[in-house]
């Protein structure tokens, strides 16, 4: 039997031997590699924090105390020790446990989480309330160093520090957050690690000190002196230790006995403590120590099913700025920590002077592109939608209010599957379109994105394109008819066939599905047109107040949020110009709550927002027409 | 004749004697003290900042250098520099010269700006624009030490000290941001400022060193490793040059000549620098040296207009804070850096440990209202609407989706006035209705703002209450006749009256120019309702849909942008209910554009947001409605 197997609740550990825990470390790995490799997920960072997780709740008493993982996607051993290990097979899946901490799913995860940089806030809340509420528990909170290139980490740090309250933070320095590092913070790390004269312990210093000879007065007070300044000095982690902060380590994250009296000793002190802990990503599991980013977030470690599969928006927006930046000097690309997912390795080899990675730091990287801007250069700046919600006052300040020309490459747009409710990118076409001075494309294809992204760079002003994850819909549109594409114009919707009885107006991925429930509905004698908006801002008025006059009813169609979304910009232009009582409008997309994780058709289905629910959607729409007509007349 | 009326441009200053230099600075600070007590303004920071606006335009060619002001509102001497001098007295006035530095209004403001710490992210983006364009300029940006506690600042420190390119920050520490300073990162600026030790000069504690006996092989080499560890620690500034940057400081702001010398220097530096200047706050106005705070953002500094004046709603708020901490235990207030503008002075007197000030950090004061919830307490943050916009990422992440109970007051909702489109709060309502479990109200009066927290600190949900600028509008309400008010229920709207032929359904501050307006229209002979709506979210759907079926016309009223706001709310339950046909809707608000700065009630005008406007647009409903009845009827 193994070891993990009796391991119903973190305080177990407590009990074990130091061989124990080394074992049950080893089965966790095991575990987690077996799991991951059949339902995909983050590999790498969670094998590197395995011994830190044993460690950390060998000492602590969970859920008691308050364990509060930054990011939360290397929660993955924290999850099987608390009491999820037979629900782990289920990570990620539809209606299975998620891939990150959440507060609903167990007492053990005391803070929801999925961006980046926000435990210490949150850590620093609890201990807070802790004092005030006379209660006694320890507050941990574990980010990478990846997450401290984040503003939001520095601004807790700055307010933790000059507080005195209990508060442990576990820096796991794996030396990358999904890529490669970036920054001052990230070089002061580095040297904390390889420096031997920064590491040197306090004591040892004070015995060299102790050697130099004292000879008369103000030799001893010039030795003083420098005592003292040494001091301070061999203090390693000097940097935290300004920002007030008792800074520990480094500590060999996979030394489980070492992390253990470190952190029992952090847990005595007062005052906030930083315990500098050195993992290695992928620890463990051969493939993944060697490639961490590739092992950074996978999908099923599966073999091929045949056939070539259709590149990913990602990768065609990655190949198209290769190819615009032979044809633009001034292009500039700048990403977040994602030069990987938002498809621009490619680019960075190619053109590296060109090409910033500015860390887990979305605001800064648009404000920055906002200096580029202002400066002559053409910057694009490639983030997650679900990110790019931390840039939204600096596109709204920084970039929009002085009309400077940003493309905003809005990746990762609508449903995300597996990462779920902290990742998917369901308000973007919302939180944008209230901006002045923004434009908002979204293409319904590889052939759309890339004329997109060559008009955006012609603007002068800022230009948004959203786009999906996953592959492109080139062949399912193929197959549905749509062969040719008419050239993108600015402001100018695709009628790709009208319809007396419905016409959908539908915005990037849906127009494939739109063109799927069109097919259907045909069938059932429907009249039924099909327009790609292509522009959610500015909307294409002239089409929509012409198909008003020609459709019975307008169904819009979005993977975004209803509250604010395109379909309120239909309402609003159709008020604008008092057509509303002359065609019905059914809008249609995400309602107002937050949505699971899942693979994405279970979740579109779910949703109501596949061809099969939009068929259902519209019959029940023709069927209530006749009665609101009646109604109308009656009035009259 | 004045020195100031010869300066056209500040290359002006280049051939000026010390003498000068010296005599321009009491010039500025004369003038600035002139026309902001008739204009109001800031004058506390403005005063700071005199000698160090002159010192660093006697060393830079702007425009060619870029001279980036961070926040802005110490901009004063640096527009009378600048070619501004005869506008000045137009500061902040309707139509005049603004507050903050704009790309629009001067080529000496290459980076537009209001919110805080976006300086350095802007010039690093020109410096790396100038070295990927291979142009030769200097770039400077100047940012206080408040603007230090914002995380943006902290990225872009982190980003470019990593980087090998000139940039020269001028850190302006007056010890205080808006209030006093809080945060680690000032306590270590205090330290620098005060320690002689980390004053002293690296070549002062090198005399020191070539002084200690060097003694046999082994004592040789232990004093060789001491001087090389000591000569990075009193380099003083170790935090920043840990970060990448070279430290020079601290330097006496008030000091022209010695400023020069420094700056000189800085820019002749390979790489970034950070100089660390110390001024005063308000230095050469009495009044102002002694109360910075008061004298941060003044109004004009007129004497009393007699009449006991209103109270705002900031103070109204701050009062009932008091009197709710009475009886909640757990209540506990956060405010970044705003203890004094949202009204919460008395608050942090009478419950010190209950208060929390992070600095200019929205970001981590949402975080950490979600981890004080998480932990049992009741937070309310305290927030300008336009700031919140930073946090936007936190309330949906953090707060929102765990379903938190956190309390988001939010101050200066709607058009702000004199400081102009930085800092008008005209997007909170769509920013935040899209946010699912949130709850939004506004109030119509003071009382109404009352109920609201109370109600506020009862759900178990985020609740925000967003509150205009300026005095409550009891009195004027009291004048239209509404006397008494109805209890504020979750989710109820209150109709004031009934009206067949339109009813005005209005946000917060808009309910009293809609009863304004609906006095006009009755005496024109209509039938006209007022709701005052209280709830954005949930909208009451039941008041809503029953006033489709009573009225010809809703007419929705808000000091918000039109895209994605309460009106296009009104729009998409009305559209839920296929209503639209029913009834004719009109939603007035802010159009798709940033608003300039001026006086309120001019901007309300301009926007057609007055009473006036509103009785010429209803008439203009009232004459249109029978076409398209006309038409419906041909329809069918």
């Amino acid at each position: 039997m193994k070891l993990l197997d009796t391991i119903d609740e973190p305080r177990k550990l407590h009990h074990l031997t130091r061989q124990q825990l080394i074992q049950l470390c080893g089965e966790l790995r095991e575990q987690i590699i077996e799991t991951v490799s059949r339902t995909g997920g983050h590999l790498a960072s969670n094998l590197g924090v395995v011994e830190l997780t044993v460690a950390l709740h060998s000492v602590l008493n969970a859920p008691v105390d308050k364990l509060i993982w930054d990011v939360g996607h290397q929660a993955y051993a924290h999850k099987l020790l608390t009491g999820r290990r037979e629900l782990f097979h289920t990570l990620r899946q539809y209606k299975g446990i998620s891939g990150f901490p959440a507060r609903h799913e167990s007492v053990y995860d005391p803070f929801t989480v999925g961006h980046s940089s926000t435990s210490i806030s949150a850590a620093l809340g609890y201990a807070l309330a802790r004092d005030q509420l006379n209660l006694d528990y320890n507050v941990v909170a574990v980010l990478g160093d990846g997450a401290l290139t984040g503003g939001l980490a520095y601004e807790a740090l700055n307010h933790a520090g000059h507080l005195d309250t209990q508060l442990m933070v576990v820096l796991n320095d794996n030396e990358m957050s999904i890529a490669r590092n970036v920054g001052a913070m990230s070089q002061y790390l580095t040297r904390l690690r390889t420096d031997p004269t920064l590491s040197r312990t306090r004591e040892e210093m004070e015995q060299l000190l102790g050697r130099l000879p004292a000879i008369g007065d103000s030799m001893l007070r010039v030795t003083d002196r420098m005592k003292k300044l040494v001091k301070q000095l061999v203090v390693p982690g000097m940097l935290f230790e300004e920002l007030g902060f008792t800074y520990v380590g480094p500590v060999d994250g996979h030394d489980v006995a070492l992390m253990q009296t470190v952190f029992r000793d952090g847990l005595r002190r007062k005052g906030p403590v930083l315990v500098h802990v050195i993992t290695q990503k992928g620890k463990g599991y051969g493939p993944s120590e060697a490639n961490p980013v590739f092992y950074h977030g996978t999908g099923p470690l599966r073999g091929s099913e045949g056939g070539k599969p259709l590149p990913s928006y990602s990768q065609v927006f990655g190949r198209e700025m290769v190819s615009l930046a032979k044809k633009h000097d001034n292009l500039v690309a700048i990403t977040a920590a994602m030069p990987d997912g938002t498809g621009l390795s490619e680019f960075r080899k190619l053109y590296p002077d060109r090409f910033f990675d500015v860390g887990i730091a979305e605001q800064h990287a648009v404000t920055l592109a906002a200096g580029l801007a202002a400066g002559g250069l053409k910057p694009v700046v490639a983030v997650y939608s679900t990110f790019l919600q931390r840039s939204f006052d600096q596109i709204i300040h920084d970039v929009c209010l002085p009309r400077l020309p940003v493309v905003l490459a809005v990746d990762r747009a609508g449903l995300v599957g597996e990462d779920g409710p902290t990742h998917h990118g369901v308000f973007d076409l919302s939180y944008l379109r209230m901006i002045p001075n923004l434009r908002i494309m979204a293409p319904k294809d590889s052939r759309e994105l890339v004329e997109m992204l060559e008009l955006a760079l012609e603007r002068e002003e800022c230009t948004a394109i959203r786009y999906p994850r996953g592959q492109v819909h080139d062949e399912i549109l193929n197959s549905l008819g749509v062969t040719g594409c008419t050239p993108v114009e600015f402001g100018r919707a695709e009628v790709i066939c009208q319809g007396a009885d419905i016409t959908f107006v539908a915005v990037g991925s849906m127009v494939a599905t739109a063109l799927q429930a069109a097919a259907e509905l045909r069938k059932l004698g429907l009249d039924v047109g099909v327009i790609n908006a292509r522009w959610v801002k500015p909307i294409d008025e002239e089409i929509v107040l012409e198909t008003a006059a020609k459709t019975q009813w307008i169904v819009t169609l979005e993977e975004n949020v209803l509250a604010g979304g395109f379909g309120s910009a239909v309402l609003e232009i159709l008020q604008e110009a008092d057509l509303l009582s002359q065609v019905g409008v059914k809008c249609i997309g995400i309602p107002d709550r937050f949505v699971e994780h899942g693979d994405n058709p279970q979740l579109l289905k779910d949703l109501g927002l596949d061809a099969h629910h939009l068929v259902e959607k519209v019959m029940a729409l023709i069927e209530k027409k006749k009665a609101p007509v009646q109604l109308v007349t009656e009035h009259v």
